[in-house]
């Protein structure tokens, strides 16, 4: 690697790093209480999302397209954020129902949390069609469930 | 009108009444407690999207055209939501800071969460440039405090 290009690349480095640094300074402006709120905030909202999206695939309400793919879009856009939240020192703070498990294999979690990720990622598309919607929402609720039984608890602790 | 008319008329009614009494069943199908965290969630989740976007109009954060307009994205969609919750009923169940005004002049306060909805909707445009994000989010700003200082307690109540 010749000097200049060197020079670029340890600059690009610590551009990366002062990035990182910024980001992890805003975050840590927050209290855990905080950060618990907030993860629970995003889980309750895409709860009430797929919920919206269960009632037009069952026909509790009547199917329109329009909706819900603005719902599955919100749904997806929701999901990109479940991951946040569960930093260090974050798993304790306020009530929850987050298995402390998730902090000691932490890298199995977010391989849990990917899966539902992509599930999600398949309702806006789906949602043009009901059957299709009821299909991709069959897939996901297996997803959140099988998620659910390993991380979350059923009762609140803290 | 003439009786076929009259007739097509009637249907739309019927349907447009099934309808609303479909949405009604699902949503009667929560608690008010349920409501009132849902209502707390979207907010919760749109000032963090709010945080964010703030955090790089100021710098905290290097600004990325993308992602703030993602987050913009997201903040509209919250936006659309934050009328939920506020059936009748739900205001009282759970800790709230929503003062009880609100149910009683729901025309009013309805007409000031459409103010921040008509702000938040100018964001996703505006996040393509770091100055018009920041002159974007100031006004939004102004909107937010306004209804707060108006509708929302320091404290919980309930």
């Amino acid at each position: 690697m010749t000097p200049p290009r060197l020079l670029a690349s340890a600059s690009a480095c610590v551009l990366l790093l002062l990035a990182a640094g910024s980001v992890l300074a805003k975050e840590e402006q927050t209290t855990p209480e905080e950060e618990i709120r907030y993860r629970q905030s995003v889980m309750i909202v895409l709860g009430r999302a797929r919920a919206d999206l269960n009632a037009m695939a069952k026909g509790d309400v009547p199917f329109d397209a329009g909706s819900a793919q603005k719902t599955a879009a919100l749904a997806a856009s929701l999901a990109a954020l479940t991951l946040r939240g569960y930093g260090p020192g974050t798993e304790k703070g306020a009530p929850t129902k987050a298995d402390l498990k998730i902090w000691k294999e932490m890298a199995k979690y977010k391989a849990s949390n990917d899966k539902m990720v992509a599930e999600i990622g398949k309702l806006p598309a789906a949602a043009k069609d009901k059957g299709a919607l009821k299909d991709a929402l069959g897939d996901l609720g297996k997803t959140c469930k099988s998620c659910h039984d390993t991380y979350k608890l059923v009762e609140n602790r803290n």
